[in-house]
């Protein structure tokens, strides 16, 4: 388009503000920093494929906490217009809101394949924009960073009694379920966790998974390595100011949308393979760490607390318990065909 | 931009055929027919995006193999410049190259995720590149219909001799796999399978999954429905005509990847929507339907029939070495996590 206006310009003509060839500058805040692994890189590459797309129609800015110092305020930035578009996840806002956390992760929920097949065949679109247009926001889904581990514990989980007191990092609905069952919940800043596990005062910390905990250290001084639970899937976001997105002409929105969909299978992939790239190095440098399920007890106890809050919500909101339903509903058939499919394949055929 | 060009044409300007907003006309044959399940969309989904975001500088004809004539000939048709795109999975050119083969599906090998994670950052875009580079094709992946089931049999396989003379219906690697391990692989048309199943010249047939098989009617028939070994991914793939490509802007090169990674989030999320759809139907109205594993020693049989086949055409052929080595060594550390993510998930959390 650049070498088109120049032929323009040949013939002496100019564009007016409003021709289809208007260049929109878009602001972008992200609730990660440039560095933090696998997230960090995923605005950059909206910017990189919104730009090459619309031939620099749209121009994206992009700025991180560190400049506008607010992770957790994305959607509040969205809805007021101080930024076009943010890149954040979804269960964030689940304290201002609680509709929001079924488009991340739920407890005992789907993974990111069955939440992504009943997002986009089974009404979950439809169920968000219920939820999303309050806020004036357009939501895109930007990739999954998967099934995340259950944390690092310094001592084994036998049964429900070995966490009645313990004292465990984890935020969220995860934490919520935990001091249900009698876990103390502690909020720790994420500089100061290493320490705090290693002098005792928690005797947990659930991060992630292996690409994101290996660079913090836990591996060292907690030696078993618990398996999840509490967020099968980890879907994040875009979301999208919509008066500035019903401005755009149809070709842009369609950019867009694309760029969201280039940047989500960018993370689903880069996402799986930095974990298991991470988990080997870690298993190598560390042979020492174990892998542990919580027994059989301990998943009730969990799954029936987490019942018990998704109910409690549902008996207040009756949009939360549209979305619980739909969702309850659609698991019950997804993992019906995960489990005769994928999984039954990968137990069937692994050593 | 065609309002645009409604303005310069009020100013009395005409476009020079080789100005920027050139409008490209791409012909796509598509190896599946517009109606076939899940796949049978894609093609349209591609034509959609592309012509939405390129604001109709590109536009795409389909030709569906009623027209075509010619559903495995794609690769062909591409490389000799018949069409500009094809839309087809990669492994059906195993027989004019047996590298096209681990794109799609491996027996024993990589689940979809697995799969793609190797190909956008563990090598496997590389090494496509070398097998495509010769035929002049530029590679983009569709999207995935996951883990295959092994196929209808009428009798239960209880062990290695069970399967000796038994007539089964498997295309491909997994025929090959078959044959070696004592089975007596026939190819009969699609048309005529059902009443060889029902009539016993054929004991067996491996067809999809849920979505697909459930239209063919092998339910009502041969009630053991077995899990998969053979295609644990089905990766479909757009190939380009390299000159076609090469002569676009860039902007328009980008809206083929874009559109191509569309298509296949569509398709990933709309295989596994469709198949547990189609699995509970199927198991509501046949609730005589068998869900069945291989034994182990019909699994090791297999697995051994298949690393002999893999190993001897590597030992002819040093790219199909290359490639073999570098998925079986992402293989070996990918499996490792999803065994502790979301392979442990399901495992512990699902009754």
């Amino acid at each position: 388009m650049k070498k088109f206006l120049a032929v323009l310009a040949a013939f002496g003509l100019a564009l007016s503000a409003n021709a289809a060839d208007k260049t929109y500058k878009l602001k972008l805040a992200s609730t990660w920093e440039s560095t933090t692994p696998v997230l960090g890189d995923a605005a950059k590459e909206f910017k990189r494929v919104v730009e090459t797309l619309s031939d620099g129609r749209l121009e994206v800015r992009i700025d991180y906490p560190s400049k506008h110092k607010s992770p957790f305020g994305i959607l509040d930035f969205v809805k007021g217009g101080q930024y076009d578009i943010g890149y954040t996840a979804s269960y964030y806002y689940k304290g201002k809101d609680a509709n929001t956390m079924f488009f991340t992760a739920v407890p005992f929920g789907m993974t990111a394949t069955e939440l992504r097949a009943w997002y986009e065949f089974g009404g979950g679109k439809q169920l968000e924009e219920k939820v999303y247009d309050k806020y004036n926001i357009k939501v895109f889904l930007a990739g999954d960073t998967g099934t995340q581990m259950g944390g690092w514990f310094k001592k084994e989980i036998k049964s429900v009694d070995d966490l009645k007191g313990l004292k465990i990092r984890i935020p969220g609905f995860g934490g919520e379920v935990m001091a249900r069952v009698g876990a103390t919940i502690n909020t720790i800043p994420t500089g100061e966790l290493y320490m705090a596990l290693e002098m005792g005062t928690i005797d947990s910390v659930e991060w992630v998974s292996p690409a994101f905990d290996m660079g913090l250290g836990f591996h060292k001084i907690a030696k078993y390595y618990y398996t999840g639970w509490q967020e099968p899937s980890g879907q994040t976001q875009f979301f999208v100011n919509k008066k500035t997105y019903e401005k755009l002409p149809a070709d842009l929105q369609a950019v867009i949308e694309a760029a969201a969909n280039e940047v989500a299978s960018m993370l689903n992939s880069r996402s799986f393979f930095d974990n298991a790239e991470y988990w080997a190095k870690m298993k190598a440098e560390y042979p020492d760490i174990e892998v542990r399920s919580f027994p059989q007890d301990v998943m009730d106890a969990l799954r029936k607390a987490s019942d018990e809050i998704l109910d409690e919500e549902a008996a207040k909101d009756p949009l939360f318990k549209e979305i619980l339903d739909s969702q309850r509903a659609f698991l019950a058939k997804a993992r019906e065909w995960t489990k005769i499919s994928e999984f039954s394949y990968i137990q069937k055929t692994t050593k």
